[in-house]
């Protein structure tokens, strides 16, 4: 059972696969691993994973774990967490931890092995929204749960050691640090101002115009002020909206027209980089509110983070964000 | 002038370098960089660099900026931060923002190009202790700078991109946001404890044991209880002790025999892996105090932080830190 630990200095989480056992050697190996070879994720090889949770084919056409899908998403065969169990929260002298419950999912963005999301026709682009949509959904009606997690890797260098295009989801037991500090400082803002900060932003944003990346009806694309990573873009409602499964089905519609617009720029640009994205939204207890807005934090990955960042919780972007906007919206696609 | 922005939501502080202002494509030539050729932290090859801020030689026997040092400290070349100017704290709209100044230095260990830190003599070992205080007591004198994190990055994929074995120091006009959340918790513990809690939590590792790497008179490497990363490991005075610079010329003896001999099992366990290393210590405003411990946190860069730990902070750690302290504890060095 893995476990999750929490430093009591900081009060960071951190998951600890002790089944996992991983002995001084298998780092090295690990060094040398390279792609290829048989891919699980494959049309025709759904018996190598384990049983499918969702499937979207054409009804009635292909049966559940066999081909005939256009987006599968199956558990991981590797799960950082483990699905079975009870939450069990312990002390040990001074320190806590808790039983590494979790959901750890991939969602197969595409039957095709040398697909990519950004290459994606518009309505496979949009399945994939309504996927996270619904394992989200799903994943809520289990109260072990607190929170979510929608991420994607794309490329070696940005942690996917899956060629075949997938993103991922982890279900937590816990609110992530992360997500938890950005709550915090927007309930901060909305106790001073009544406002959401992120609609604050969009709205001065909008105005100056130097860091809107693209827009659409209901979307925004735009470098955030203070980015960690050269062309780190966000994407958002425009309006007000506080969880990303309370979106309707044209906000999908739409977002799915940006979010395949932005990635092809950042392709365009930078050449196919390795990127990350997540998605950030509400917690399952308090999905509905005034204060946060959901959004997508993308990451493409060109900079080296070392010890600097690891020590100080800094980071040094060599781009500013207003060229990076400029960049990415003259780039022609 | 590089600028200093910070997140509006979370806090975090970012270093943007306009000036070094690259572009789309600078980014696709820096992923086929190699290191290697002519090195400016040779002996013989001072005047290629900034001219330098410390030197340690036999006295009298060489000039500054020629060859005849065992280590020497000089600015950063191209440095993150700008050493002239004033800090300047200003809005804009929502946002604040102020100009990134700061000093960048780097701290060459050997005059040997094939030297490691881990392979120094102890001497050597030693004199590059002294030199990390020597330089932070003379920073700490501009009133401009509120902290100095002192850092290493060991192999390429650490973060080195010169290879000839150098440490680096940051000085900052605020305390990094790690190191004030690691303050604000010690903080917390203190006023329900009276307590230092690292020393709470050296004095249990000591009892239970399983976590200890490796213990002298003055210091101790552990395994955090909640480590990040795989042989993650910690040094620290075992008595209390709240900044790097109070230390006894009796503490740097006894911390260069202890970290390089840490240094060493690393390399002998794990094939000389790439590692970062930082130095945690109280804000110069609040050296001495009752609530902060200084250490040393020492990272291998053995697995690769994708998706999920930059948009969670969650950390997925496939060895326990038991583990990983039997391993060290048993090489042979």
């Amino acid at each position: 059972m893995p476990e999750l630990r929490k430093d009591p200095i900081t009060g960071r989480w951190v998951i600890i696969s002790s089944e996992r056992g991983k002995r001084p050697t298998d780092f090295q190996d690990q060094r040398d691993k390279k792609r290829g070879g048989f891919c699980p994720f494959c049309a025709g090889n759904e018996r190598t994973t384990p049983n499918e949770v969702l499937a979207y084919r054409a009804q009635g056409s292909t049966t559940p774990n066999g081909p005939g899908w256009t987006l599968r998403a199956v558990p991981n065969k590797f799960p950082a967490l483990q699905i079975e169990g009870e939450v069990n929260k312990q002390g040990e002298g001074i320190f806590d931890k808790m039983n590494g419950i979790g959901a750890h999912e991939v969602i197969i963005e595409s039957p095709d092995h040398n697909a990519t999301l950004a290459g994606l026709p518009l309505q496979a682009m949009e399945e994939v929204l309504w996927a996270y949509r619904d394992r989200m959904e799903d994943l809520k009606k289990d109260t072990r749960f607190q929170y979510a997690l929608i991420f994607k890797n794309e490329g070696l260098t940005a942690g996917a050691t899956l060629e075949h295009t997938h993103s991922q989801l982890i279900a937590l037991p816990i609110v992530p640090i992360l997500v938890q500090e950005e709550l915090d400082g927007c309930k901060r803002h909305y106790e001073l101002k009544e406002r959401c900060i992120f609609c604050d932003i969009i709205r001065q944003e909008m105005q100056t115009g130097t860091r809107v990346v693209l827009e659409t009806a209901r979307f925004i694309a735009l470098a955030p002020y203070a980015p960690r990573f050269p062309f780190e873009t966000w994407i958002m409602p425009k309006s007000h909206l506080s969880c990303y499964t309370c979106c309707s089905q044209e906000d999908y519609k739409d977002l799915a027209g940006l979010l395949q617009n932005v990635l092809r720029r950042l392709d365009r640009a930078l050449a196919n980089p390795p990127y990350n994205f997540v998605v950030h939204t509400s917690p399952f207890k308090d999905e509905r509110n005034d204060y946060y807005h959901w959004h997508i934090e993308l990451m493409p990955k060109l900079t080296s983070v070392a010890g600097f960042e690891w020590g100080s919780g800094f980071y040094i972007n060599p781009t500013t964000p207003e060229d990076a906007a400029k960049f990415l919206r003259e780039v022609k696609v």
